[in-house]
């Protein structure tokens, strides 16, 4: 029987709902080469997609209203099939629409839960998982009393926004004073949803778990650990290394991960959760369904053969995750992903992927900066001029030739 | 232990999300006399509320990021406990808010599929349920091909909206270039929302089921039937009155009502759900998850001591129904709620209550229009110079009693 969305034999028509991530539209054309694509964004990310992608403009991508305007005047031009959101900040626009026009795929409930810290968080400890004490606080003036029954030192944060993007770590309320005083705090000032106050987690190892869930089931789950902690380290090597499947930390990640997937009801997609690991044990940090950013999904693809950009287009487009588990490595070495550090400023000379390839243990280099780029200031987690990918036949080798790449990576920047 | 949102002591704050249903500040005022409320609605319904109401204008209630940047605003000044959202054009802001804020109670998803029509019957009917042959269009483009795949004659509204308000049932191609070259179709082309093309029912009978969901169970459902088929009707005595508990009609009602609760996936609160009677059996046009407008409610309440307006608000407040079935009637008689009818212009004279309460079998007279007041223009299937409750031995002296009734009415208007 013919439904009302049904697509029948015409290729399928996909709306992107998109911030930064202009990437997903080449990773959407692969999955579905036939497919008619339009992109809504914002202005700002113009520059970042080819002239031949079809391009909507709102004012703020987190606007539900307005995404819903584009939407549906894009649809009276002929009927929409998917919706992709393959960035944070689009997540709940995305599944907003989704809902909205009844169309398969994550809706906004899902979405929201897996975007939303607040009610994240909420329905974590509400499920019994592990999370850092947290008060969910309308604004800024909440802040000091929050903080005080928490105890410090504490995070303070929009409960949407991306990756450390207005995420403030503060140790007594002194800091939180000097905060609340200075211009690095109209990010929360303006932030158009509740800000989340959690105790600081003391952490002896930050890990990262991407998975694959299909028919409400966790397919595949890689456990990853971070270099280090993430936060404020714009300016030194970050990264994160595939930990081996005999590592007590994998079996202990993957439960809590499952455990998250549940609590949070996505049924088919892709994830991507932050784990600390501290003296009383992990504490689930947050999680996404998009894939993660910098070499994160490489370094996955490479260990075990799982795309999990082409898994989140499939489930995107409605199809099946395409992902059976278990997964057996496809090699024994510990893969590293490594982002090259960044300095804000015109270029004057960069290593290139021959140099870094030397490295002993490098097995891949893509470069994204070259001499003469202009570096913005506008710095967050994710900056880098390049990814780099390692093979170590030990655990304990990562840290070694991640300082080996140190001591070979040149950028040297001119002021702007 | 104490979490984000916990009240503890203090008195909770309530957000009203609503359009023209004012009513719903009293009832939430006799469901929590200690409650702080702050109504968000549309200017032009502020003359209906009283001086002492705190008012709070969005230009469109069914605008998510307007209603989302006076909540934030209104939550800075101290926080919320709960969102009410009386009225139809409502429930899918009031949704929101709860998601987004991590409030209790019915979320978007929910809310959406009680509201918007288009995702509510692919719902129903992937979940096997009767609904009419339908098409979900994006713009008034798509009538024509959509009507003609359907067959005439078909009925044509917006996917949200209240009552009959911008539904057009068309009988022809004719018909439909007519509406489409009409001003009348100025509602359906400003819809922000999808449109909706139904095979037109050919119906013997309408009826009305209003419940009460606790824990995911329908405690309690009263069937009643209309007086007639509501589209386009209000010069006329329009009503419905409450079916024996031994009608056929009525155990087939309440087991399509429960498997629509179910299918939509309400777990606690009330409901609105009208259903057609045809050669071929039920087939359900429409539920809501608020209370019935018109006499609706008191007739039920008439009738089995239920209060859906009380139901309503504390569900909403987060409090358990209060309601546990099967519920037994408190009287025999068939009571019946009637509308009196309605025309523009100043009213030169009006049936008092004291006149009809002297026909037959009136139990009670709730005149809402005076001499002297002027009824606007903006006429809909809910419009109506006051309520009329009937007391009968039979549900064949109702259509009799209603025939007294329409004899003993007067409305003299003078055109404004």
């Amino acid at each position: 029987m013919s439904g009302p969305h049904d697509t029948g034999a015409r290729a399928p028509r996909v709306l992107v709902v998109n911030s930064g991530k202009a990437e997903a539209v080449d990773r959407l054309r692969a999955a579905a080469p036939d497919a008619g694509i339009d992109v809504i964004t914002e202005r700002a990310y113009a520059p970042m997609y080819t002239p031949d992608v079809r391009l909507h403009f709102v004012e703020d991508i987190a606007d539900l209203t307005a995404v819903r305007r584009v939407a549906l005047d894009l649809w009276a031009r002929g009927p929409v099939d998917h919706v992709v959101a393959p960035s944070e900040r689009s997540l709940p626009a995305g599944g907003y629409l989704r809902s909205f026009l009844g169309l398969p795929g994550i809706g906004f409930e899902t979405a929201n839960r897996f975007s939303n810290k607040a009610v994240m968080k909420a329905a974590l400890g509400a499920a019994g998982l592990p999370v850092a004490p947290h008060r969910v606080i309308a604004s800024l003036d909440g802040a000091p009393a929050a903080a005080a029954e928490l105890g410090w030192p504490v995070v303070l944060k929009p409960a949407l926004g991306t990756g450390s993007m207005n995420t403030f770590a503060l140790a007594s309320p002194a800091a939180l004073e000097a905060l609340l005083g200075s211009p690095e705090a109209e990010g929360l000032r303006r932030a158009s949803c509740p800000l989340l106050v959690e105790r600081f987690v003391e952490m002896e190892g930050e890990y990262h778990c991407d998975g694959v869930v299909s028919d409400g089931e966790v397919a595949f789950a890689a456990v990853q650990r971070y270099f280090m902690p993430l936060l404020g380290q714009t300016d030194a090597f970050t990264g994160s290394y595939l930990l081996s499947e005999d590592d007590p930390a994998v079996s202990a990640v993957r439960a809590l991960h499952r455990a998250t997937v549940t609590a949070l009801g996505l049924t088919d997609g892709v994830t991507h959760m932050e784990v600390f690991g501290t003296e009383e044990g992990f504490v689930i940090g947050e999680i996404s369904c998009r894939p993660a950013g910098g070499g994160i999904v490489d370094a996955v693809r490479m260990k075990y053969g799982v795309d999990l950009w082409r898994v989140f287009m499939d489930t995107s487009l409605g199809r099946p995750a395409g992902v059976r588990g278990p997964v057996a490595p496809l090699r024994e070495e510990i893969i590293a992903n490594c982002d090259l550090p960044v300095r804000p400023g015109r270029v004057l000379r960069v290593s290139t992927a021959e140099e870094l390839s030397r490295v002993p243990d490098v097995i891949e280099v893509r470069m994204t900066t070259r001499t003469g780029d202009i570096i913005g200031r506008r710095l967050h987690s994710a900056s880098t001029t390049g990814l780099v990918f390692l093979a170590t036949a030990e655990p304990s080798l990562v840290a070694k030739r991640v300082e080996d790449l140190a001591r070979a990576y040149v950028l040297e920047v001119a002021p702007d």
